[in-house]
């Protein structure tokens, strides 16, 4: 009756040994460079305990969690104040994981979390591209000064990549420098909606791939948790939809799922949406292994 | 100037007298087997507190409420703590209703209190045939060890009237044994949507039909107030038609609508769409009568 | 099990008919005049629901309040941005309850609602005085230009009745213009607390008092729900006391609770406060005729 | 570093000055006549305080708020309690930039304010007409006895201008003798969308248009932060559609977007849409101007 | 970098294992019998989040929670709606640790988990005494119906121990006839405070207590997120202070904190409030073994 | 009647211009360490929001505001995510003032911010000794890995004035280490209270004097909005006194009120709580020139 254990808390019942997982899922609580609303920092922890309202069953896929090889690593612990070295021990991370031939999924926080995540990933894959589902463009070269920020992150990447392989999609919001330089040829931006993925998944066939997904890309009526809600964009039912085309055409070598922000959401319902567009993922992804 | 008789409070001005009224609502504030979050306890109280912001005419209808026979006798003292007897006395409330030939509509509370509301209809009306709309199955043998629960009321009420006579819609969640057990023919569950409610209506002409809304169908973009909101529902719109095409397609002899939280919205969107619902299903029940 | 009788709903249960009480308790629902935050029109709605959580026993006194004779009559419907007619009204409902020998007892809404309630009460006392609870002065001449407010209600007040017949306890803010201006001997005011309050009380003996509890004469520690909150207030000991004191001490012959605003306090402490102190002040009156 | 100059805030950076500017933006933060839940008179404050979140940019319309040329007067400061005062100040304002050949743009407050604004707007086109979003008729003879109120605004203005000249809208919700009157011929109301619009342009192609927007005609589930949420409403797209097509095909004289209650939605998202729509709508206003 | 054991989660840094440990703390979320505010089943759960915000080491008592040994065996499982079921679960719990001669430590949920807690304890020391600190007697034959509720919670284990066993501070609200029937001699009731509590322990000295604290015994100003708040409470330093000096001159060989209701306090206050409060109290346990 | 100068809002209404101003206000919206729950970035600008809930006159001091020349310079906008960019930018502003020959009063933010404004005075007044009122000690070495930080403020200081300049009041938290560092001589720590401050006033007599509160030194019961509330703190007149007395005692050159986190208290009290203890300072360092 009395649990001699420790009390652990994990993802959804993601139960696995990390030994056995190919998944790993770990926490980057980190909001620092966030100039409005903060709050993502809390969004892998709320996720883990609302993870009891869902259920490990998808009758969209018909498969369970409860097959899936998912180990949750938990949260980092990351200086506040400090992104350079906050940034730094994700990477490590992310390094780790990667060293050991498991996939990274990394839950936010804010969207810089992405960039360490990202190098973690191409160092081992070198031409990877990236996907990119988001309301903002997140292409400053600097936001308040500041080259490392939610809003310049996807800048940051294409300086690690270059032109032509970042694809923008359900994108609503940024300045006007931000769509003009996009449109010299440095990514690809597609307006409002995930028109043209299915093209892109197609270009894309065989070449590693980040999956990033912020999820302010859904309409706020969606997901109002979530720190600079962008009225106009997608539904849950096409950003799902969008998810699993992704996971089933591509070769994911790393995702990740940002800005969920909890306490700007009493209701629960941003968390739980998060939970179900996470639990649809992971099945996903393990689909080949499973059943 | 001064009110002489003692302060009343009733959903929606339903002001006529027991023994004139063709429809009885009653509320049921019992949430004790909510396992995660509490609060539909409250609804039938906010309810009736926030009915004075809407309008008691319908321009979907053109009918007024205003001329509608339907009273309201207030909530029920349940006991907390002891589930069997505050079903108990939900039943024992229902029976009197039938007994009186009047309609009982129940407010809840949590799903499970569907079951007595429904053993009473279910007495007088032993052929009743259940139409459930939904985004759970509620189909559980048992859930924490406890077989009255509101993952488990439907599954209770099958007991008592066996297969083919539930037709459950909108359902999007469940556990993987409740999707099996249901396909082995004991339930018809239409997922996600309302498609085939029509030919689901022909077929029970003539039949009386029990009616059980758990308003979690919705979307938690247009319902966030519910303790386990589940992305991907259906929209108002959508459930306002599929309510109205039930109630003028079959004879309803009994019906419910339940789940709404309101502590978890505060906006209060979610009772006042609940409060538009329960307007347009009385005067869809009271049309026969109207004009 | 079946109530066939409408719902009512009163506070703490008062459930006494009008012929044979000796305390009517009307609601104000009004704060039109309140310039920033509004809210004190959800408080006598909210402190009815609120009352079941409620003991009617008083461990201070030693009496129950089943044993006395209130009646509830509910809210006025007041008209909202029409401050005169709003007044008017509530002063013709003071006035049917004087008039049938009762002691009218309102719960507000802001603070301006006392102005009505005691002009009725002044057409027949016309000697009547004044004790008054409050954190502000509410002395000024007008407010954002108008005239009627919840700023300047004992100044209107003090129109009717003229210098040394009111009475300031607790007070802690106002204009500079306000506090010169009671000083000149038009009231007198007790800064911070109710020291001096027996000596008043000896010294009105045998007048009729109209008692005035604006609530955030407390600490905002204690009631953190109003309006305009001022740190360095009372205990609710303290309150409790003094109204118990004046209740015993004087001849009350109209009270009111005014300016809980029970939206800005999430947790219910300021609306049970509220309720205690209601529930406290009830029994003192009554304590004549209760054994 | 430090500024030297007192501390300003506009909404979304709209830092011309008034001379310089076509439109003015002012705000008139009143809801004295909300019955039921106030907090409109927040909204244009709210509004200011989270334009940072917002970008300049829109991608809809290729254009720029950094290029428009739009001054922001700040909030009125208006009497509560005296409707009739608060609205003679809100048209002495709106005259003034009426008379300096600026476009008045208010930012209620309540939805009473339109009248005032509306007022100053006739006298100088007196043939204006009206087009009003809106989820209520507005057509109340009174209401609460008061004849200025948020639920009758509409039916004053046709008071000024007479039979068919009010366009309205989205309507879903308002008394029977509401859509009774308006059959009569008095106002042309199109049910739950903006069907017809294009026509209604086109046919007052020429005419100078007062444009009133009631936020509340988006569906709760985009704009859940308003007094009277009404299910079945329209989308922030078909909103924003709307509202570009009007301001291209007409004549705009005036303009208002009211019913912004920011303390009924915690999480931001009614704020930041309605300044996504302001945006929209002055950077269509200015685009004649604009490069 | 990579955390591979899985996700802890602990109070306050707890992280002695189960062996080595001579406290047991275990979390019991049940609020099934509580009949008005729900949410004390978030109690353990918030404060195992909240516990980073804490500091180990006690100014009070200049002592560090690192030194402690103490094992957090998380939250039990327990059944919604089926209370017996649920407090059997809990007895099972707290006898294994009794068994195993280890300190029971019971974090609620509502005041009823107490009852079986105390079986368990009283199974092992027949004649265990009981000191209570609450705002309510919790003296009730029955409650709305029910035997076993937080409202009759000690009048239960009176049942089990009979006169003069059980000592009741700081108590200050009840129904008439739970104060007479104490009054009687059955349990002794401080009324407000802990006057007298010196003299019980001393009175007490060499007995095995069972220490039970409400946390409602605070004042509301202190300890918002409760329930049923009573205004006229403790201040924290008294109850600190009443805690030490109990634990300090009685043996105890069990205890409970209970009533914490996170979702009522979006401060955090109350949460805090308790965990410093826990803080102390195993450091007063532990003081013996600790240099 | 229109205001055709841009929007102006200032705290309390200090109208100053800059150039006549001997106090100025200035905002560090930084809370970027803040581990837990941020907020304090909000603290500044919602203090402007409520100001106007203020009166101008203090009762406690007969003085009042608008006889004071105090200007507010706004917010800085300040880097998120580069701690050291944002405290450079920080001391520069106050480096302004104080070469302008005006005193600093800085509003927070967290505690960090108060590190640039002291070095900004300690440029100009080596000798500066400080008055420091916290719940914490902030004398850590680091934190989370991070140097700079809320945590390590004040040791931070201390590293600049090295021993026997930093006097501490009201500290009731911090790790052992950092106690028993202050005891080696380093800070003179008074616990839980202002005991002694009338000495350490009076000792430094003459000696320039940096005041920095944090204003979680109040007990959360008056001042819940804060991070990292700590029970048993005292009480607002308490700090009232204590503030007046330094400000009375000493030659104060810097001053700062940090951690005001307003988005942790719905009710509004701490920020207006802020601002009261700001205008009856203000008022006192303004005494010497008024009247």
């Amino acid at each position: 009756m009395l649990n001699r254990n420790r009390n652990v808390e994990t993802f959804l019942g993601c139960e696995s040994d990390y030994e056995e997982s190919r998944i790993v899922l770990y926490g980057a609580p980190f909001d620092s460079t966030t100039s409005y609303r903060p709050g993502t920092r809390f969004a892998s922890r709320t996720m883990r305990a609302e993870s009891y309202g869902l259920e490990t069953y998808s009758p969209y896929q018909d498969l369970d969690l409860e097959d899936a090889k998912v180990f949750d690593g938990g949260d980092l612990e990351l200086c506040f104040g400090d992104t350079e070295r906050a940034l730094a021990d994700i990477e490590a991370c992310a390094r780790d994981i990667v060293a050991d031939g498991k996939l990274p999924f990394l839950i936010g926080g804010e969207h810089l979390v992405t960039l360490p995540a990202f190098r973690a990933v191409q160092a081992k894959y070198p031409d990877v591209a990236v996907i990119h589902f988001d309301a903002h463009t997140d292409l400053r070269e600097e936001y308040l000064g500041n080259r490392l920020s939610h809003a310049t992150v996807i800048r940051r990447i294409w300086e690690l990549i270059g032109d032509g392989r970042i694809f923008q999609f359900g994108i609503r919001s940024g300045e006007r420098a931000e769509w003009y330089w996009s449109a010299e040829g440095h990514t690809k931006i597609q307006k409002f909606s995930f028109a043209g993925l299915d093209e892109t998944i197609a270009a894309l066939k065989g070449r590693p791939i980040y999956l990033t997904i912020d999820l302010d890309v859904l309409d706020p009526s969606c997901f109002p948790g979530t720190g600079t809600p962008e009225a106009g964009g997608v539904r849950f039912t096409d950003l799902l939809s969008a998810a699993l085309r992704t996971i089933r055409g591509c070769q994911i070598v790393g995702c990740d799922m940002v800005e969920l922000s909890p306490p700007l959401d009493p209701s629960g319902t941003s968390t739980a949406t998060a939970l179900k567009l996470l639990r649809e993922m992971l099945l996903a992804l393990e689909k080949p292994y499973l059943k």
